[in-house]
């Protein structure tokens, strides 16, 4: 459902195409400072705009409505929302007939009966993720101490940051879309958080990065690329008291709590599904298949904005464990 | 915590060297056939004994207790346990100054003070996947019409699975162990399983896969290997008005909803941390380096046995989205 | 936390003198037609204006600003608001010297380590059942075939239904206050509703009654009235197929589940803590007792706008439960 | 469902003429000395053999299988539970025909579709309480400074307890049974506890009060016998710095959080369903009213052993409530 947290707990809202977007934030401790401006460094990051980016300009300005008074917040529910104004909803419309392939546009319309609002992808939207993005700026505040090193390490199966704007230029050229993987560290993140076991650090995390769009794979440390490692070479050997290990093969999580060594994370990111290059549907109308063209305005590598979302994702899943785990302290 | 579940619920218990480990399950519909013998098949697939599995046998007879009437499930909960009886524990006490590098064993000590029970990984022992097995049979017995096929295409970086036995042999022989990767692929899953945001159907998977002890990675449909591909070639084209597509890159969920196609799933399982070779650690006692000396009884391949396991958790899932999706319909 | 419901799920905010407050609402079914008429008859039940009601009147036009599409609920969260347009904000900043006896000013401080909204209860309002109503509405639109009857039986010790408003106008007059109790009626509730243990439908039911502002007993059936009476009184025997009992003691529920009969529940809400007549209380700043006299608007009997609010927390109680009994229907 | 709490989470389980009945408890902070005999004094307390209880005694031995290492709790969930050696099951197939009036035995047929263990109630029989005392037993040691007076005010509408036996006598003697009030009150409850608007103090405690099998009415305070009081009466003016009030209408609970007073709450627990003396029922089989005589063993005052798992209840809703509260503290 429309819910992440045990402690600290978000739900989101909103259409692509509707009045807008947001997410409700609960749990947020009194006396924390917070305005409009904490959110500009986020959402910056988010914004389209640069090569392989959606022409699709907002404002992207977050109106905060409640928890927060005289500039700090209360410890009551923050309604954080941002108005839609750019949005050209004509583009969209075949979708009901022919579906884009990668999209939800078929699963939407079975789930939902065809009432979904299919306008831009409506509640499936990436838009969606300006939520995300605005709670992950409240939880990085709550936690203390930590900070996160997140860039795409590969793009379109390139690890040569240097070429990545010529394969950019490439995939706008010839209307098509690339994906990529993240990798996110998290540093400074304490010894004890996740609670074993369906609330294992890793199952949180990877519970919430799945949630946004296009993430199709999630690993902690070496991850698959390990699999080639004996036990004698994946285990990393603890090196001081404070729990620091040789390698970090693991991620900075054993049995599903954090080591106190960094939290290393990569996430496959498809590429976009919306590409302006004709391609093979099926015409649920006319019953036979179909080709389509797109004629939105579309972000030739997403990845580029997922960034700072699924960076969110991760300080979010950390902030609930933290709660958690502090609940148990004396 | 340990629960998981929004209405097909598991919570599991126990400890490798205490009386035993177990699972309670709620949310079971009343009226279901069930008994001890529908467990074996599945829990003989988890059963130590082969090649590159612990020489640690146990009998492992499921105990029902309760939530089972006349042979039928009542839809009161469902308590299953399995009493251990083949511990030896003295193998373990040296985790408490030395932990075993990639376990629990340093992260268990501190989060719970030193009161965890150590030996054999206590409460993060393998063995309480008893219960996860278990209650994936009650799943698989709700979910109608879907079956798996589980297998191993990645043994040590080798895809032969023709020399899987020799990496084996030679794995025990050296006192090493080695990690894999397992393909879970679910057919017969219906159209619109999963609720998007947060509970779709990738993040519930892998919320649950990731509680498993080793799982380090979780791919759907082609996942990471499809970093190469353009929009163009990794979008699935619907074929027919069932919505079948005709490749499955995507894995059988669009928008977090399952499409129709098979739901496929890869999992990567680290090789088992417990290993007879020497190996690096720390001790706290000494506040140095130490060398490590396992002595008890290791799986070389934990990954054999978690198969199951992790086709288990699937199938949990998957059991409890289909309770909610059905809630939804008239 | 902010959050009531296993399937039905909602959760509120905002703030008596902050912008506004509202509702989002998950778990609602594709297809059912909504718009801002309906919310009208409910929310004219609670607003103020009659005798014994708070002069403060609002719009509390409902801004539906998600979840809905040409008219019709498409499956996604629904984001219901409402602006706050009459708040005098002046009158209530002594409440961080002296709180209001009764109120959450005390606790809410404390708690909140003084950063709450105070202003007019802040989050603690009555103006948040906005809100609840709202849930309420669309939970109504859920559930099929039942109604409800809700009145005042009691109003500050009085039955007499007639003298009502001799009595309110009494209170007035002296400034004081008056609670009483409502009594709620559901028919047409089918059999099998609640879940045991902890979800029973008067776990489920009570649980939402006591977040109201004011609540302080809950009783069903003939509840506390009936201690005088021996089993073979109390006992509501069966006196058809369809469960129909010839009493209904019980108040329509067994073992925690609707046995098909009406849900019969009474609510005692407190008289309303705010009163004009000069009271007794603490001043934190002088460190001594200090008189209290309080000089915004006040409702002289919070009770008459709380039925349509305790109304529809019965509703969205017994629609959650009707989703998840429908779950494990075949 | 069958699980209650946030932090603080239990599981019951069990039949009354099945294995046995029990409790899985989670949230348990490490290093709390626990063993068998911490549970005797509340076990006792719930045990039958006075006058007015039922004639059929158990040993009632805890059994911890889990959870507990040495003495003391390890973090891990606890597992709890008790045989069932004194099941007398041939008494009660005549539900199956018959249903008891005031029982479960017709709502639990209908929802469970007749595949309910039906003997002695089975899932909904008062024996599944052993597992809530046992939590409460955990909780209470997690609650510091905390403790609980918990009596009998009133016995079939008598408030002179010096006439109870007589009313117990009496009732034994006629084959019927009677129902009363509890009055529990917690003291040294720290101020706020109570999470609003859904977890209020107020809706935990009541939510898990309603799950106890004969509570029909739940008040906080003076409850409904303060309808005729005038809000200058029933606002509970504070005297001192701590928060201390002059009177305790409100129970220690304003705005759903604890106020630093004594918490006061009052349960009606209905006359025992099972009577000996005949009634109406109603025969399934046969289609017409039938005159019902039970041959069981039965509770002519099952108050006298809910006592002790009503006062359980509430102290695990107050561990609930103080580990969350904790987890937002520095």
């Amino acid at each position: 459902m429309n819910k992440f947290g045990r402690l600290f707990q978000i739900s989101i809202f909103g259409e692509s195409h509707g009045d807008g977007v947001g997410v409700l934030i609960d749990g947020v401790k009194p006396g924390i400072k917070l305005d409009a401006e904490d959110f500009s460094s986020d959402l910056l990051r988010r914004k389209s705009g640069g090569l392989g980016t959606t022409p699709r300009i907002e404002d992207d300005m977050p109106i905060i409505s409640s928890g927060v008074f005289n500039g700090y917040t209360t410890g009551a529910p923050i309604l954080i929302s941002f108005k839609n104004k750019n949005a050209i909803s004509k583009d969209y419309s075949g979708v009901l007939d022919t579906p884009r392939p990668g999209h939800a546009d078929f699963t939407y319309s079975k789930k939902y009966k065809g009432f979904n609002d299919y306008r831009g992808g409506g509640a499936s939207s990436g838009r969606l993720t300006l939520g995300l993005v605005s709670a992950g700026v409240v939880a990085k505040k709550m936690l203390k101490g930590i900070s996160f090193d997140t860039r795409i390490i590969n793009l379109n199966g390139e690890e040569n940051q240097a070429k990545f704007n010529d394969i950019l230029k490439a995939t706008v050229a010839s209307g098509d879309s690339v994906g990529g993987v993240v990798k996110i560290v998290a540093k400074g993140v304490e010894v004890g958080l996740g609670e074993p076991y369906f609330d294992s650090l890793e199952s949180t995390i990877s519970h919430l990065l799945f949630s946004v769009g296009g993430v199709k794979g999630v690993e902690f440390g070496i991850g698959f690329s390990g699999v080639g490692l004996k036990g004698s070479e994946f285990n990393d050997p603890i090196i001081n008291e404070a729990g620091k290990t040789k390698t970090n093969n693991n991620g900075g999580i054993n049995g599903g709590i954090s080591n106190g060594n960094d939290i290393e994370i990569k996430v496959f990111v498809k590429p976009t599904p919306s590409i302006s290059k004709p391609q093979e549907s099926y015409s649920f109308n006319e019953g036979k298949l179909k080709e389509l063209e797109l004629k939105g305005r579309h972000d030739a590598a997403i990845i580029l904005r997922s960034m700072v979302v699924l960076e969110a994702s991760v300080a979010i899943a950390l902030c609930d464990a933290a709660l958690i785990n502090r609940a148990y302290k004396d």
